[in-house]
């Protein structure tokens, strides 16, 4: 474990970790899978289906000259020490309850929006434990829950140049070091900074803000990410 | 009205109308008269007591060498062509409905966060009509209502030099001449440019995610903002 981080961006994520990216095939968990094999990190890209997860560990090799591999979403669960949630919200607990054996001890990442959209655009729907972290939490009781990665424009991520971002992620969570190992990471991605946001208590508007960048994104024909001030 | 906003700080807020600030004896308010006194706008001060909005409004005044007026809530919401409202969530609902007639026909900015506290630090309330916005816009059925500045530190707005904030303040609505008219009116504090942030429905979180600055404040000994990036 690193030391702790006193100021964003200070931690630094320690290379001998292997992360797991579930939903690693979608559009934000394929741009996270880029960005960390671009920064050097061991990623393997987890998904429903083993092909799907092969084909796009293959395409994101070949982009960035890095190995990346693939794997059915329990087989990637059982091989990260640091497991990334990157799944629909619609199936989330499910999965979750199939895979708490083999995340159990492990810090796990998770990244789900619970959105819906109609005419009007993205909205937050009602989530009855509170937030997808609180949600993992409540199901993964043997794992350390952290949510993190919530607003990032899958777009911009995904750039095979790997240009720098300018955002930051708001890192939620109750366990200390858990939340300074994952901010770390976040600062592996350039322009990104990890900012501790609060407990997972306080992860739901993080989660629904995306609705808010989403709305911004078409007003504006942008983007759009969150930078926190004065930090 | 302005010409319709396009893009983020484009706006220009019409120095003929006059603002009402309600609860402007609070820290957010006080620190919000301050900084549109400073702007050159017109404004009054609203509070429970007529004799502490006169009071506050008289130290502005000497402050920043503008004429500030107070009086009474009721009375300010009835002089103000725009009402901001800016008082504790506790008395929100009464105070709307006390107000409703004196709103009728204008543009009502909630500026309100439904937050509690306890010794794990701040977290947002249920708000049974989804947010504080939500619940103005329920009440006042004769206005227009947009939901803005939840997120700005009180102590940075407050300050006598004036000190630009580096921050964006999302402005929530659906009524588009109003949210870009609330924008063009973050716009005149130094630092700051309103950015379009969705309908009322999506203000819960903006409104909620002060908790997590409040967090984050005290992780980092800072007053955070946010800042919208790509735009």
């Amino acid at each position: 474990m690193p030391p702790e981080v006193t100021t964003p961006g200070s931690g630094e994520f320690p290379t001998d970790l292997r992360l797991a990216v579930l939903g690693g095939t979608g559009p934000q968990g394929r741009g996270l899978v880029r960005r960390f094999a671009m920064a050097g990190l061991d990623v393997i890209v987890g998904s429903r289906s083993a092909e799907r997860a092969a084909g796009v560990a293959a395409e994101i090799s070949e982009s960035t000259g890095r190995s990346v591999s693939g794997a059915d979403n329990l087989s990637a669960a059982e091989a990260g020490d640091i497991v990334l949630v990157v799944v629909p919200w619609d199936g989330h607990g499910e999965l979750l309850q199939e895979l708490a054996p083999a995340l159990a001890g492990k810090v796990v990442v998770d990244c789900v929006n619970p959105l819906g959209f109609d005419k009007q655009g993205a909205f937050a729907l009602e989530v009855p434990d509170g937030s997808a972290t609180e949600q993992a939490a409540a199901i993964l009781t043997e794992s350390t829950v952290v949510g993190a990665f919530h607003n990032l424009s899958a777009v911009l991520l995904d750039d095979p140049e790997g240009k720098p971002l300018d955002t930051d992620v708001l890192v939620l969570g109750d366990e200390r070091e858990a939340t300074d190992l994952v901010q770390a990471l976040a600062d592996t991605i350039p322009g990104v900074r990890g900012v501790f946001g609060g407990r997972r208590r306080n992860a739901r508007q993080v989660e629904a803000l995306t609705a808010n960048l989403i709305s911004a994104n078409r007003r504006y024909k942008a983007h759009t990410g969150i930078r926190i001030s004065d930090v």
